[in-house]
């Protein structure tokens, strides 16, 4: 973090904050006000860490316009601090890989597929026939990008994806190392002495435009139609997505996260880490479903669901807290009934 | 999904069925009744989905023979509705992937590893000393087979998989891209200031036939001998599959589940979606363990069981529902209390 | 397993340990008392064990030197048995892989990168411009090692793994197939209107010495500053760490856990299979966290938690125990009501 060196005064300047305090100290990178070591610089926004000012090493803070608590250190005041930071973080940041565009001498291109203007196709990826890439975008090293797949512009497929055949990708999507789009969907017919055949998974992917999908993430084909990803959906690592699953536009689905087959999650819905829901089932717009929770029935809109099985937060915490309380409930049944003993008695 | 267009008649003819209805209208694809679009094809087997055909936009819908109640378009009569669906799937579908036998250049074969006749390798593969792989085996792009590892006939690998040295596969196995056979189990010793030293893991991993593995899984290898998978078990995505541990002949381990070390799964038993299984259990041969259950002790042969303590699924929905009924339950103690009350005070 | 066979008196002479029984038998490898069969020798060290010598197939079995009991089959006595068994395992295994030193010819190395002596690095394995191997560090076959990255001596890389941009990896570092460091936090800007904007990611990941990643892993580059695995930490298959966040050394994270941004792992600290860790968290130094525990809040240094959300092991096990006694509860309940109604009514 320590590539450039700017003054305090510096810093100050470029944000258009107001400095108080020396200005000739100098500033190597950034960080969390608790995580800070000599040189950093922090910031701070919500009046509740305001206590975090005391025991920080930062070598100063950036605090809103209005800030008017002490602090052990110089102060810059901006309109925004957690955007200044953010802003003086990219000012230290070793430089993130852009791929240049251009096509690595070993990169495999089937004859008949279509390269759109100034795409990136690095060392060993594989691009099978009939594929369509759009103009600028990436197919990283060790891409596998299968038969009659489409995938739009400004795409960046980190190193090490697959996109299984006729998948199809919108414009500025992003996915990480290991991720697979398009595998098959865990569907077998039982015969009835238990052995399982497999259905073939005649369907596809289809994810549309400004997705981000994590590293190591499973998205599987549709036993027939699209398993559909929409606009704007954010997926984390390590999520699964059975087949013929449906995310609305704008949807959250967080780390670990496992949704089953035929699952509709409805528009700006949020699934918290290592969540799970059962198939068939809508998650209704809007709803959260919280960390570890397994939805076993449909979601309405809005709501906000936790638990095993899955139910509305209040009423899952009041039955957590009665549950907690247990013990307690056990002494006065124990109370009351030496009590009624002691009435039957006549005493 | 609209490759083709087959005219209702065209389709009732080809399934042997029997059309009441308009034949002369277009059908471009197929879908599920709620999901359907104009020009496309629905089902319906079971009674209790009969009232989705009035809001179906399914240009006709396959159904059973006997059908009696009223539908919005035209149907088709036919004896399997499922079946004939999934027939009718395939000749809309785009032509799933079929690796065509022959060794693409780039793929780098150790001198001394065999291959049966027809084996397909893709683009990048590699292939390591001493490996042995079947007749009509695909290893797609970028797949590595470690030394030693022997594959039997007609699997396919798809992109990106890795078989660890040693390991043995099956005939008629698939693995989906990205999964990871025979790495290392999780194995240390601890010294007294809880340092630990890997335990050399020197068994392997042995896939029986017909098995089926999705994306991104990863099953260790032994710590000494083999961890084994049985014939015609199905693992689905992102699963992870501890050292030592044995699954019998057709078990189901559905998405994100984790099998620790040493467990053992047994014949025909079922592992739905995020559970999990602490080391060194047994579970019993056609059991079922609920999703997002997690096994502490051995689970009977042919039980069901779900929660966390996972047990039988009576007793746990039992303490479920009272749990719910704890702010009853509440209000009740309170009331006797009082009634108590007055009753010592002889009112 | 059966590559060599000695016999029992070799192996009690190899072994420095004494035989009792016939030392003429073969043995051809090793295994657990229940899995043993034919010419497998097993070990036991635990008394609670001892009934499993009954049933054993093994053709011997490694015991203390001060075993009392009787067995029914030969006994080699030493002073560790499971030492002796790892020793003899190591006998009969098959070789594992050790990478030979070289650059394979398909390997693309950036001009500017720099290797160490005795540098592994695979077929097809990629290292882009300004990284750093150190000696006698394998990158094997599809490996991808970014822009700018650092990694130490005598690290292991099994193939198909990947370091983006300058993450900075220790000495001894072992990663497992298909695991990605330094993938982008999951980090976004929410407009009004719910839709998300990436927030840049322009930290990164710093992993020291002696750690060990499983397979399929992903651990996220930091927003800012670094994510950090401590000296030692041993990760299992399928983990999700998320950017920022910070684990101390020799902590332990079990198959499949996931931990949110910015949380901290205390040293030495387990957390168990499934496990999550909510956001900005710390959980104390040598604290456990339960198997599928959720963490919601800090945990104390040397706590033990469990369940969701998690809490200490005793007050949850009281829940726990008090919950399936709920069916009691409520018929007290009822046969209390009764005995008041009894009272009320003067009988």
């Amino acid at each position: 973090m320590a590539d450039h060196v700017l003054t305090l005064a510096e810093v100050a300047e470029r944000l258009g904050g107001s400095l108080e305090g020396r200005g000739d100290i100098a500033v190597t990178g950034v960080s969390g006000l608790r995580e800070a070591v000599a040189g950093e610089l922090g910031y701070l926004t919500l009046p509740k860490y305001v206590s975090m000012l005391k025991n920080t090493a930062a070598v100063a803070v950036l605090v809103k316009s209005d800030f008017d608590r002490d602090a052990p250190c110089p102060i810059i005041r901006v309109e925004d601090p957690e955007r200044a930071f953010t802003e003086v973080a990219g000012w230290f940041a070793a430089p993130l890989l852009v791929p240049e565009p251009g096509v690595h001498p070993s990169a495999i291109i089937a004859e008949d597929a279509q390269l759109g203007a100034d795409v990136h196709v690095g060392p060993y990826a594989v691009i099978e026939s009939g594929a369509v890439i759009g103009d600028r975008t990436a197919i990283m090293a060790h891409g596998w990008v299968g038969p009659g797949v489409r995938i739009g512009a400004d795409c960046r497929f980190y190193p090490s994806t697959s996109v299984r055949e006729h998948c199809e990708i919108g414009d500025r999507v992003i996915v990480h190392n290991g991720s697979v789009i398009g595998s098959d969907g865990f569907g077998y017919a039982v015969d009835e002495g238990g052995v399982r055949t497999k259905i073939p998974q005649i369907g596809k992917v289809i994810v549309a435009d400004d997705v981000e999908i994590g590293a190591n993430v499973a998205i599987d084909r549709a036993r027939f139609g699209a398993t559909r990803i929409g606009k704007g959906v954010k997926i984390d690592n390590l999520v699964m997505i059975a087949h013929n699953v449906q995310i609305k536009d704008h949807a959250v689905i967080v780390a670990q996260v496992g949704i089953s087959g035929s699952c509709t999650i409805g528009k700006h819905a949020i699934l918290a880490g290592q969540a799970g829901v059962a198939g068939h089932l809508e998650v209704g717009a809007g709803a959260i479903v919280g960390a570890q929770s397994g939805v076993t029935k449909d979601v309405q809109p809005g709501a906000y669901v936790i638990g095993f099985p899955a139910m509305p937060f209040d009423k899952a915490s009041r039955a957590q807290a009665h549950t907690m309380r247990l013990p307690h409930y056990k002494s006065k049944l124990e109370e009351l009934e030496a009590r009624i003993h002691q009435l039957e008695n006549g005493s």
